[in-house]
C-alpha cells in the first residue's frame, strides 16, 4: 500500500498533455484510474495546482478517489489539500480506511474538524475508530457536543452488527404533521441527511412508528396527514443483529433503507441500501475464501503481504496433512493387497479424485443455497434422498466408463472392483459433501468451510478405505 | 416446484386460528411463510376470502409472494384472484418466473391485460417472453400501442445485457424546466415511473445530457433551471453492455439506478439498484456453482431435479476423471521404484492432497480477485512473485512436519524424498493454482473455473509425477 505509484508504460503520456490525459481518463466508458494518477501526479510536480482543482470539479468523488489511492503518501496529502471541502469528505468516504488515516496527517486541526463535522455519521465513526488512541483524543474536544455523542454511540457496537453499519443521519416526522409540513421539513434538515427518500415516523419515546417514503408525500394532497400516508408495517432489524441479516432484508423488500432500533424499539439509525451492498459483497468474499479454507483476509488480496498470506493459509494446510495421514494408513493397511495386484494403483487416483470431485460439486451447491437462504436446515432429509439418487446416477455412469478402463488394464477381476468402487465413492463422496454444509451450519459456523479442500481431504480418506476394502473382499471371494 | 404444499407439523396451527396464524407470522422478526401458508391454505378451504383479503392489505408484497410460492398451483391462483389489482401487480413482480406463468392461467382476459399493463415494464418483458407462443399472440392485441411496443424493444435485448435487465418507466425532464415546474413534472407521472429520484434530462434527440436528483430539485429555489441543477458527467451503460458492468457501476457509485443508452447515446432505459443487487447475487451464485466444476443452473438449486442435477454434474466429472489417467499412468510408469520402496505409498496421498489443497487456496484468492475486478491481468507477474514468496515459505514449513513422520516409517531416505517433494509439490500446486484463473480470464472464461476441482485434478497429477520423479532420482544417487 505505501509503494509508490509508477506507471507501467508512459506511452500514453508523452502522447498527451496531463489535462488531456485527465480528460481521456473521465471520458473513458470505464474510468481510467492509472491514467489519470500518473497525470494528477505529474501536474503536481509541476506544481498546476489550478488544473487539479478543475479536474476535481468536474470528476465524481469515487473516481477522484480511486485516483488519489493510487498516489504515493506524500502526493496523497498534497492533492487531498487542493479538495473543496465538502467534495473532501464525499471522496474520503470512499477511499479505503488505511489511506483515509494517512491522508488525515496532511490537513491542519481545522481541517480535520471540518472534514469530521462533513463526513457522513458512519463513515466519521469507522474513521474515528481506526485513529491511533492518542489522535481520538486530541480530536474529540474540538467537535461539537452532538457529533461527539454520536461518535461513542456508534463505536459502542460491535464489529459485524447492524449498529456498526448504520448510520445516524436519518430524517424523522412527527404523525400529525401534512404533508405540505412534511416536506417543508425534509427540504430543511436535507443537507446534514443520508437520505430523505425513506422518513421514519416515531411518537415522543422515539419509538419506530411508520415509515412514509417522499414519492408518497410529493404525490399526497398537501394537507393529508403522515399518519394516514405512512405504512406502518414497517420491516427493520436490531442494533445487534447480524450486518448480514440487514443486507438479506433490503434485498429482498427492494429497500432504499432499513431502520434499525434498539431493544426497545427505539429507532437509532438507518443502515442504507449502498452500504448493504458493500456488506453483501464483503460476505461473498469471505464465503469465497473460506470456501477454499484461507482465513478471512482483513485487506485486500491484491496489497496483502507475504507473512499475512502465509499466516491465513497455513492453518489450514497442516490441519489437512495431518487428515490425510488417515489415507496414508489406510494404504499402508492393505500393502499385501497392493503388492499382489500392483495394477490396483493405476486407478487410485482417479477415484479418490472423483470422490472428492463429487463432493466438492455437492458441496458448493449446498453453501450457496444456505449462504441465500434458499436451502433451510430442515430441508436436510429432502435434500439427501435427491442427492442420493443424483450421485448413484453420477456413479454409475463413470463406473460404466471406467470400467473398459479397467479391462484394458487389469482383466475381468480389476475391472468389476473398479467399477464397483466408483459407484460407491462417487456415491459417498456425494452425499458426505452434501452433508458437511448442513453440519457447519448446526455448529453455527459458515457453511463455506465445507466447500473445497476440507471435502476433498474426507472423501479421499473414504475413498482410499472403499477401494482397497473393496479389492479385497472380491481377490478374496473370487480367489484372485 | 408442483409438489402440493405440506406443512412439516400442525403443532403450531393447532393451538392457533388461521388468523393468529398470520398474525404471528408477520410478527416475527423474519417474516415466516410457512405459517402464513398454511393459515392460508386453511382459509381457502373454508372458504374465508374476507379474511384472506384483510391479511393481504397489511402485508408487503414481498412476503405475499413468498408466502403465495409455497400453495399447490390450483390454491395459487385461487389466492392470486382475491388480490386487489394494484397489489396483484407487485406481488407478481416477487413471485419467481414459472409461478408467475402458473398464476397467469387462472386470471380471465380482461385480469390479464390489466395486470400487464400495471406491472413494470421489466417485469412485464420477462413474464411475457417466458409465455408460450400462442399465449404471447393471444396477448399482445389486448395491450395498450405503447406498452407493445416497449415489449417488443425490450425482448430485443440478449440475456445477460443491461438492455435485457433494464425498464423504461423512467423519467426525462426538459433541461429549461424550473425547478417549480420538473417537481410538478414528477408529480404528475410518478404513478407510472419505477423512481422519481433521479430524473435523467435529454435533449429533442433524447439524448443523455445530465441526470438531477429528487433531493436537489426538493433543495432548489423554485425558480432555479434544471440545466443549472443537473449533473453534467452523468455515468451511464450501453444497452449492449454487460450486465455485470451495470451492477458493478451501481456499485461504485452508490446509485439508485443506472441510465442505459444506445449506441447513438439516446436514453433507452434504467436499471434500478436493486434489480442490479439481484444481478450481482446471481453472478455470485453461477461463481460459486462454477468453481466446483457446476454448469451455471438456470432454477433454483433446492427445485432442481434429479436429472438437470445430473447434467450439470457429469460433464466436468468425466472430464476430470480423464484427467486422472494421467496420475495413474504415471504411477504405472513408476512402479518398480513404489515395487521397491512400498513405504512410498503411505505418503502419497498427503502429498498430492497438499499440492491440490495449496493450490485450491491460491486458486479461490485470485478468482475473487479477478471478479471483484480488485486484481487485472497486468498484476498477473507481481502476483506471481508474491505466491512463489508465500508458497516456498508454506512448503517449506510442511516439509518440516512431513519430515518427522518419514523419518519414523521410512528411514532418512525416504524422509528426505518426502520433505523435497512437500516443497516442490506446495510450490507447484500454489502456482498452478494463482495462474489459471489469469489464464481463464485470458481465454475470456469466468476464472471461477479454475478453483477447486479442476485446480486440485491438475495439482494431482503434477504431485505424483514429481514424488517418484523424486524418490527414482534420490535412490538411484543414494543407491538405495
Amino acid at each position: 500500500m505505501s509503494e509508490p505509484y509508477k506507471p507501467e508504460s508512459d506511452s500514453s503520456l508523452e502522447q498527451l498533455t496531463p489535462e488531456q490525459a485527465l480528460e481521456q481518463a473521465d471520458a473513458e466508458d470505464e474510468f481510467d484510474a492509472e491514467l489519470a494518477a500518473s497525470a494528477v501526479s505529474e501536474l503536481l510536480e509541476r506544481g498546476d495546482r489550478e488544473a487539479i482543482r478543475r479536474w476535481f470539479e468536474e470528476t465524481l468523488a469515487a473516481d477522484i478517489a480511486e485516483t488519489l489511492a493510487l498516489l504515493d503518501p506524500e502526493k496523497l496529502r498534497q492533492a487531498m489539500k487542493l479538495l473543496e471541502r465538502e467534495e473532501r469528505a464525499r471522496v474520503f468516504g470512499y477511499l479505503p480506511l488505511p489511506l483515509q488515516v494517512e491522508a488525515l496527517a496532511g490537513l491542519t486541526r481545522a481541517e480535520v474538524t471540518d472534514l469530521f463535522n462533513r463526513m457522513s455519521a458512519d463513515e466519521r465513526a469507522d474513521l474515528f475508530n481506526a485513529l491511533p488512541e492518542s489522535e481520538q483524543e486530541r480530536l474529540l474536544p474540538t467537535l461539537a457536543q452532538a457529533e461527539r455523542e454520536d461518535l461513542r454511540r456508534l463505536a459502542s457496537y460491535a464489529e459485524g452488527t447492524a449498529g456498526s453499519i448504520m448510520t445516524s443521519d436519518y430524517a424523522t416526522l412527527a404523525p400529525q404533521l401534512s404533508a405540505r409540513e412534511a416536506l417543508e421539513e425534509l427540504r430543511r434538515v436535507a443537507p446534514d441527511k443520508e437520505t430523505i427518500y425513506n422518513a421514519y415516523v416515531v411518537d415522543e419515546e422515539r419509538r419506530l412508528i411508520g415509515v412514509v417514503t417522499l414519492r408518497k408525500l410529493i404525490t399526497a394532497p398537501p394537507s393529508a396527514k403522515v399518519a394516514d400516508l405512512m405504512e406502518t408495517n414497517v420491516v427493520f432489524a436490531y442494533a445487534d443483529d447480524d450486518q448480514k441479516e440487514v443486507a438479506e432484508k433490503i434485498a429482498r423488500y427492494d429497500f432504499i433503507a432499513l431502520p434499525i432500533v434498539d431493544r426497545e424499539e427505539r429507532l437509532v439509525g438507518i443502515v442504507t441500501a449502498d452500504d448493504a451492498m458493500d456488506v453483501a459483497e464483503e460476505e461473498a468474499t469471505e464465503s469465497f475464501q473460506r470456501s477454499a479454507t484461507v482465513g478471512p483476509l482483513e485487506v485486500s488480496v491484491k496489497d496483502a503481504d507475504v507473512a499475512l498470506l502465509y499466516r491465513k493459509r497455513i492453518f489450514w494446510l497442516v490441519l489437512l496433512v495431518f487428515g490425510n495421514i488417515f489415507s496414508g494408513a489406510g494404504i499402508a493397511y492393505f500393502e499385501d493387497t497392493i503388492a499382489a495386484h500392483i495394477a490396483l494403483l493405476f486407478f487410485l487416483p482417479l477415484l479418490i479424485a472423483s470422490s472428492g470431485n463429487a463432493g466438492t460439486q455437492a458441496a458448493t451447491l449446498m453453501v450457496r443455497a444456505l449462504a441465500t437462504g434458499e436451502v433451510q436446515m430442515r430441508d436436510f432429509f429432502r435434500m439427501f434422498l435427491r442427492e442420493l439418487a443424483v450421485a448413484l446416477a453420477l456413479g454409475l455412469t463413470m463406473a460404466f466408463a471406467i470400467y473398459w478402463i479397467g479391462l484394458w488394464r487389469g482383466g475381468q477381476e480389476i475391472a468389476l472392483v473398479v467399477g464397483l468402487t466408483m459407484t460407491v465413492v462417487v456415491t459417498v463422496g456425494s452425499l458426505i459433501g452434501m452433508s458437511l454444509p448442513f453440519l457447519m451450519s448446526l455448529l453455527r459456523l459458515d457453511p463455506a468451510t465445507a466447500s473445497g479442500p476440507l471435502v476433498t481431504s474426507i472423501a479421499d480418506v473414504a475413498g482410499v478405505l472403499i477401494y482397497f476394502g473393496m479389492a479385497t473382499l472380491v481377490f478374496r471371494h473370487l480367489g484372485g
